[in-house]
């Protein structure tokens, strides 16, 4: 049996990983990879390493022709427009995976306050899943409207889950994380400029990126605590391309041994298809391009305090790999289908 | 059924690469990774994309272990090595796949002269059948010892290949060619120091490398032409991880159109699965960075000479990629299998 | 006694690299800087290292206010557009000194060739100089209109030009060059978008590059020969900042010892204050990153054939330090002036 | 008058930066640059962008050779082996600048805290003088061995210094610092083979990089506190050359307003000549890269936490260029005197 899908914004990063990911599955037929300009092209104008690989075109269906053909409708698209083209395809019922940060928070408040832009469907708010397997596996399976968690946050939720579960993450969490370009998106842009971005690593959006909330969010409900975290994150742009790096620094909420924070992190992580926890060196973004994996450690400071760090790639278990991973616990696959294969690395 | 392998030096990028595109194959077992300094060890202390993915550690067996225990016996060992220890399992009859340059050449001459050595086993050059599918499908079926092309020995040929096949490749070729990190292992040193790597652009062998006599030897016998072709071969560092572009300047050997130079490369390489002839744009390795696939395409300049380019993946065409396509070929496997996947870009 | 000065078009790397170089030069006064569209903002804004370093601001002063001010105008304007802003100027019997292409060529018919444009003043095209010291450093001494080479063009002239002026260069040239993302300018760009430029190689407009008539015209003048040399040029994409390196393979007009072709380089050069003849190593950009210094190289080929080989700074010696260095020549000052610090290496 | 210098273990990153700005000094002569092993080569053998530029070989002169030649000695030596070659010069009087970590911290246990070695002068660490100008101009103009700061060690002071002496740093400091792969010095090893050091992030001596005693020292005595910081500090290696950025997260000692943080930063770096407090955008390596410059910000967090920023190239600010800002005031010569050049950018 093969689920018909649509990719709707199929040609930037999110549009052309989904494709990549998608094109060898015999479980999976994409019927639409849509793009309004560029409706008619083959998919390998805008990502070349599908050149030759298959014969799929970008198309602009209508709503009732992408109504008809598909069973899950994934949204690759800038976030307003993502909530947009999706809710008629809620309204009828089929499942949808977002991509963009339209899902994510659970009030249009929240919203309003990360993006500076009013929620084009409040109302669909409270039927989203946030979709970060690793704390919601089982609310992503019987899920309908699924938000697929920022790049950013994917990292620095991974790194800071099993703490804030077991109850023991303080309340100052500091973290720097780091991203390579292929986060800015597609399109050239001066932040992205090579000759700019090559040699310099430059700080951005500092105590004001947009998943501040949605971390916010995540780890307070995974510590079911009242009182939200407090955050200061700062992003860096860094010269490469694929990968983030989050570091976070935090006190913790009471006094715990190297060995019991080990366990804490080994116990919440067991049996994680995609997490892996270094031991004798730390996570790096490196060995984990291009996959769904996430390198994650833990370690005690000389003061006591949570370093805890995670490495992932921005585009896969940041990006389009983790909405995959989440289509697939959600439409009763094996959570790891075309997911699972090692990387290059170097 | 399960064929049952070894790889030999399985430390290196060439063993890395090995052990990657098998690990997931479920016709093929990896017996033994070997390496004498490493044994003992996981394969990913060597090789961190491999963590959490396998339990294979690698091993230092004796000769008569591996002739046990394996049906094929991969090398990625460094040259004159390769072949020594390759030796006995020839002479017990075991197909072996050598990434060395010890079995490409036809004579000991030419590999002293390429390598500044003297072959250890002579006797067994004649049986070594050179693995460019593209060229040698039909002898690589029978193979026995199977020597698997040079990086740049790949890029260079599979540019010019159609040319010289069609006896239109005229006799002085210009080549200049790129290539990333990667290719000088993963030993460190002076060359691949990123601080004098990383912005900069840097010749090296100038008109002397290696892989030169290897590049004659298959276009002359493509061409089947008595006269061996005047190379001038410029290689150059680059700084990026991986990927070769060759490009390559030769006259013609008679006048052609540019659509005759096209109708040569459409027709020599009709069929050929980890070819693409790109149109509307240039060969470039990054779309085909981790894969098995090389970019093509010849030109006709304003003078009337070719310009041929490919680019590949160093490692992978170049290298493991081309080797497992091979080792396919050689065991009646479906030739892409475990190796169809596309790339990543960017 | 200090030479007041205008920069036309200051905000691209052109013009960033002219005030970095006379910023600290006690002899010469930047009176303007002009940018009609950042006008008034310090030139810090386009410029991040000179932050701190001056009050300069962009200008956007009037033809009549330029002609009052500055006694020498330089251009970094794109071309056509720089040659109708310079016209007044030499028409006012002022010196100007143009980094776009406007001025290189001899006619307006072979400009067309080039740059697909009609010329907007041919009138001026007898009167200009090309600034290549090397080669015309009589005549730059009493240049009105200096026309700075191109960054590619002045990378290959400097590798050939020896031979040509010897009379020994054949007459195929067959060049690669491969260049930093610098060299597409300051604005971003599908080609300098980090994601897709950083670990790939890009061929572009293979054996069609607009300096491929400047470098034919220059190598003939050196040679004095009647017949125009055929040049096969292929430019490549590389993923460095700053930085050039030029390959060519030609054959020799007639049979030369590597010695006799060494003599002829170093009797070429002698004297050259930014030509480093490298023995012992191949020229290479990032030794003189951020200079005005070139390497060069020649070699003989096994097959009689001549390799020779250049590295420059595209921005530096292949732009606004070569347009500084013909400045010093032209006014009388001291040719190294502002010119002679050592780069970083790395 | 010119003063003669020697420069201890010149073939390093330290010892050619100390070339490469003492190279066109007419009040300096560098009269030795020694090393052992490459004695009798010349400078550019291993300074490649000194090629041309001078005549001056590597030395390895006897001690007394050394006390009859120099008047100042500069060590780029490693640590332990620094303090026991500078021991016999400051014995006789001459003045010395280390750029070692051997006289920068002020006990002898520190130092084998941080270095895991007995120091082998520890009578000699009283009168050292820590060369951060910033913060120690008065007591650097009578230094007799000068103590030059580590590059990490830098970049975290001069972000934290003037919280630190205004008193409002409180004792929870967090730092994130990332580095370019130079700081590993000229020796190829597995952390700056390009292949996995080119696109990866990785953090490495995590809450263990000996200049934590530096900086928690020199923080301390800029704010003439009793109780040490507390400080975890997490070192990033990142895929550039030149360049470290640092990112300190702290509690305020007090409430302070946006306004009254920036005047503290202002009054602080008021007439300092190469720390650049940027405004409109957040601090970065690269503009100025090569430079003696450092970019330096801070921000009051939404949390009232503060977030200190500070980018330098390591080897100038980092190293060398601050060890002759150092040395310049140390000799009353222009505290600028060869430093103060615009870098290039991009």
């Amino acid at each position: 049996m093969t689920i018909p899908i649509a990719i709707l914004g199929a040609t930037g990063y999110g549009g052309g990983e989904l494709l990549r990911l998608f094109l060898r599955r015999k479980d999976v037929a994409i019927r639409h990879a849509t793009s309004r300009t560029e409706a008619g092209k083959h998919v390998s104008s805008a990502h070349r390493n599908l050149d030759g690989l298959t014969d799929l075109r970008f198309s602009a269906p209508t709503e009732a022709e992408l109504l008809r053909d598909c069973e899950v409708v994934f949204s690759a698209l800038p976030h307003t427009a993502s909530a947009k083209a999706l809710a008629p395809f809620i309204a009828a019922g089929k499942r949808v995976v977002d991509l963009s940060g339209d899902f994510r928070l659970r009030t249009a408040d929240a919203y309003h306050e990360a993006y500076s832009h009013t929620h084009p469907h409040p109302e669909l708010l409270a039927d989203a899943v946030y979709g970060l397997p690793e704390l919601h596996r089982e609310r992503i399976r019987g899920a309908r409207v699924l938000a697929s968690p920022g790049c950013f946050a994917t990292a620095i939720e991974l790194a800071l889950l099993p703490a804030a579960r077991a109850g023991v993450l303080g309340n100052r969490l500091s973290v720097v994380a780091m991203t390579g370009s292929s986060g800015s998106g597609a399109e050239a842009t001066r932040g992205t400029h090579h000759p700019t971005r090559d040699q310099t690593l430059r700080p951005y959006k500092v105590d004001g990126h947009q998943h501040c909330n949605e971390i916010v969010q995540t780890l307070g409900e995974a510590a079911g605590s009242p009182t939200p975290f407090r955050l200061t994150f700062t992003p860096v742009s860094a010269p490469l391309v694929r990968g983030i790096l989050a570091i976070a620094t935090a006190p913790l909420a009471r006094d715990l041994s190297a060995t019991e924070l080990e366990t804490i992190y080994e116990e919440a992580y067991a049996g994680e298809p995609f997490i892996k926890l270094v031991r004798d060196r730390e996570p790096e973004p490196g060995p984990v391009n291009g996959t769904n994996y996430a390198e994650v450690r833990a370690r005690l400071s000389r003061h006591g305090e949570l370093i805890a760090m995670c490495a992932i790639d921005n585009l896969v278990k940041g990006g389009a790999g983790q909405a995959v991973q989440s289509f697939n616990i959600m439409m009763g696959l094996p959570e790891t289908e075309g997911l699972d294969w090692p990387g290059t690395w170097p």
